[in-house]
């Protein structure tokens, strides 16, 4: 069930799959952030964070400034209804490695999506560039 | 591979395990810390930092103060030479959420070990007494 909802996700990621984050996620999903305790629950936080995380890692292709991309996944591990996707890439000039940790429920939607970054300069930078990015995202529904 | 493997890194955290570390690990393991960028490389770094993340996060049972560990694995995703356990403990009476990702080789050898936490404040506390316990386990070497 995970390989395709992984496979869903990287198309996703380069933009290639129609639903997008509405299509992917569940309801009730809830994100879990590498800086934040609180568990952000339900579709639209979810989305909000996993948007501002998209800019700020470059997960999504694009980066301040216009410049490329250097995020990149360099290990995955599938296994039932869980996925670890291990990734490298920098935040303000900083080198920068994390974890997406993935679960899913019965009916193939993402009911659990986990962040966790090292070292401690990279979630020093991350923390500050998400502050900035929720920030813009919030000022700019309002 | 890696299900052997991870068998028997849970027998060593419950001291069930004679060989230990120096049974575990390939000579040329590589330590990724939560909180430094440079990977230490080799057996004898790797089973200082491993055995400062035993005191510290109450991975091998013990804590400060002679007090119950809350350390336990709540998601364990194995496939290939990967393994990837999540985890949550207590550092200085704060929540931890963290991700143990193991790799090994073709001996069966753990070759690579990597661990990332969450949320921000764990990290700090975790950087906080890493750092204290090193110095207390280099200072009774040297």
């Amino acid at each position: 069930m995970i390989e395709k909802v992984i496979e869903n996700w990287h198309r996703h990621l380069k933009g290639e799959f129609p639903g997008g984050l509405d299509e992917l996620l569940a309801d009730d999903v809830v994100f879990y952030s590498p800086i934040v305790f609180t568990p952000q629950k339900g579709k639209e936080i979810t989305k909000m964070y996993l948007g501002a995380a998209g800019n700020t890692l470059g997960g999504d292709g694009k980066q301040a400034g216009g410049g490329e991309s250097t995020f990149r996944y360099t290990k995955e591990i599938l296994s039932g209804n869980h996925a670890m996707l291990e990734f490298e890439s920098q935040v303000d000039g900083k080198y920068l490695n994390g974890v997406d940790i993935i679960s899913c429920n019965a009916e193939g939607k993402i009911s659990e999506f986990r962040v966790m970054i090292r070292p401690l300069q990279a979630i020093h930078a991350t923390h500050k560039a998400m502050a900035a990015m929720l920030e813009k995202m919030q000022g700019s529904r309002g």
